[in-house]
């Protein structure tokens, strides 16, 4: 199927640069052996995909809605939503989504859909918010109010329903967190409803932001409430983290009777799309449909029990060398004091003022978590001699 | 380097999901050899780079500052920066950018400085813009006026002047089209200024949408106006199109003082990171290294010419056959007559009322042509029979 021109004005990498390009393949390499920071697993392999590579796929515009751009995976997409759909116990034929770039154009396409929806609303969300979430605030002029933190990273029931009663003449968006950043804590839906009823606020849109745990908590015994059944509008997840893949990619999950107004509203202006990008990546859906096959919910469980006994090896390991660690309930970030400086570059550890973290992610062996403390333990001994 | 754990949860795909997804590579195959209407390229081999795929490779944050996270591409992507900005003859130093998932991502971020710098601009784009452009307007609250077109696809600049002299003492924010998506037209910024200066508009700001054009005018004898050297603000071209990329792809390029603002900006809300996502690819950066290094400037101009001298091809066949073709100067999109809806399907053509257009991107050769025409044809006959 080549075509004549194939290599016009190409020629083959120089030596120079062919040996820099593979330098620094081993050196990847081995900083993906000191990877305990980021809620990115290792664990994939699309290689059987590959052969897709070699065509210039492109899911421009809705997934649901035919187009004329042939090279699309539409329909894998569609499927990969269903599943997240169902997991998510959204009401059948009841919700409307699509692969996004990752968690931040998930959360942008929430917040974007909830402004719509309440102009005037104010959006509520927790100092201990991602830092890409005051950003699309600001790009999306939506009005915002920071409440604050409790120290395990939960939002502050007390400071939420003190500022709601402030503004109960005003529609509240609450933007959840459903895992936060830097210790996977869980905004609790249930008391956030409460505190709106309490307050008679009955023009609300709840927004969650479950990056990681929302592929953790639909394969937990004792699930916090987080989904479409515990009354949530939008939520954004990504699928870099958990299941994994090379390309930063994610869903966007809301209920349809929302995006029928966005639809409308951006029919408007002449076309039908419902996304936030034009061309959109076609071979992420594939990646996704691929793991959701190979995995199954039973190989997911399995890999979050895997994920929550390392984790939890790993806490034990900092207290046998005396280091208060700790993880939410159903989380699987390890929060620890922040450690030297060298062994935080070494593992690619991200820290907020005092505090540091790993989560240990499907990749994560035992192996890691005491070649990691081993290096604790020798940074200490080094200080004090 | 592999893990212990590396297959937990993970079974082969299943025998009839592999064979659907086999069949699905051959009808994509297909339809590949009938691609005219879109304007990507098919001709890449990123082949030598798929290792990298094995890595959860991420440019979260902002490609000139070190991260935490070190499975990043960032050198690659300040390279491929460099490399288009002194193509698109800024000056050294003086350029900020990012790899985007796309054009719209590197109009939007365009639209984002813009705003963010003059916030009560009012923004005037052409009826011939790209539909997302609306779409963005809308998201990010800019105030917009729509100007007409003229019927090559030009901005109307008698509209424009009349337009940007009833809201004088309103800062300008001129989105122009370096080549629009549906015939091509590059709008022309030396009238636009002159219009401006002759209003005495001195508060201005000037983003391009030169999503094809953009890596087309560098190569070509006598290019329009449209970079740094003729007084842009800010530019947005994809990278899967001329270039060519399995995966969407764009860079968003602005000067560094805009940028320098918004940073300032954002790092009151505690980040520096400038970019519009969060998680980033770190595969497109490679591949368009990659490209670069491949091809180099004197292979693009090589393929630049192949295609004009396609699009040349295709107007005389479009003639020998007693249709009336034509383009743009400098445009790779020949415009046509609609045609038989069996025939737009089949060959992947979009339209817009009456028209139609081919883009003779890359891959396009004399055949694809000839027997697109042959198609067209005998649509003609079966209609007259």
């Amino acid at each position: 199927m080549k075509t004549t021109n194939f290599h016009l004005g190409t020629q083959p990498l120089e030596h120079d640069q062919q040996k820099r390009l593979d330098d620094f393949f081993l050196q990847l390499q081995d900083e993906a052996d000191h990877f305990l920071g980021y809620p990115c697993t290792r664990e994939f392999d699309y290689r059987p995909l590959y052969p897709f590579l070699s065509m210039p796929l492109n899911n421009v515009g809705d997934p649901f809605i035919d187009s004329r751009y042939h090279l699309n995976t539409h329909q894998y997409e569609r499927e990969v939503i269903a599943f997240f759909a169902a997991l998510l116990k959204a009401k059948e034929d009841k919700t409307w989504g699509y692969i996004t770039n990752g968690g931040t154009e998930g959360n942008m396409y929430g917040i974007y859909l909830a402004r719509e929806i309440f102009p005037d609303g104010l959006l509520y969300y927790s100092e201990a918010t991602h830092y890409s979430v005051p950003k699309i605030l600001r790009m999306v002029h939506a009005r915002n109010i920071m409440i604050k933190s409790q120290p395990n990273g939960e939002i502050d029931y007390q400071d939420l329903a003190e500022t709601l009663r402030i503004h109960r003449d005003i529609p509240a968006i609450i933007f959840a967190n459903i895992g936060t950043t830097m210790t996977g804590a869980v905004d609790n839906l249930d008391k956030i409803k409460q505190i709106m009823e309490d307050l008679a606020i009955t023009q609300h849109y709840i927004h969650c932001d479950a990056a990681l745990s929302g592929m953790i908590l639909p394969f937990v015994d004792h699930p916090q409430p987080f989904d479409f059944s515990a009354g949530i509008d939008s939520i954004s997840i990504s699928g870099h983290k958990l299941i994994g893949s090379p390309i930063p990619c994610g869903l966007a999950l809301a209920k349809k009777t929302h995006v029928d107004r966005i639809a409308r509203a951006v029919e408007y202006i002449s076309t039908f799309d419902t996304t936030i990008s034009g061309s959109r990546n076609g071979i992420t859906p594939l990646f996704l449909w691929y793991a959701i096959h190979c995995k199954g919910k039973a190989g997911f469980k399995k890999i979050c029990q895997h994920c929550i006994t390392i984790a939890d090896y790993a806490i034990a390991r900092f207290e046998d060398h005396g280091i208060n660690a700790w993880r939410n309930p159903n989380s699987i970030t390890v929060v620890f004091p922040r450690q030297a400086e060298e062994v935080l570059t070494r593992w690619q550890i991200a820290t907020q003022k005092e505090i540091a973290h790993i989560i240990t992610m499907p990749h994560v062996t035992t192996s890691h978590i005491d070649r990691f403390i081993a290096d604790i333990s020798n940074a200490h001994t080094r200080e004090v001699a």
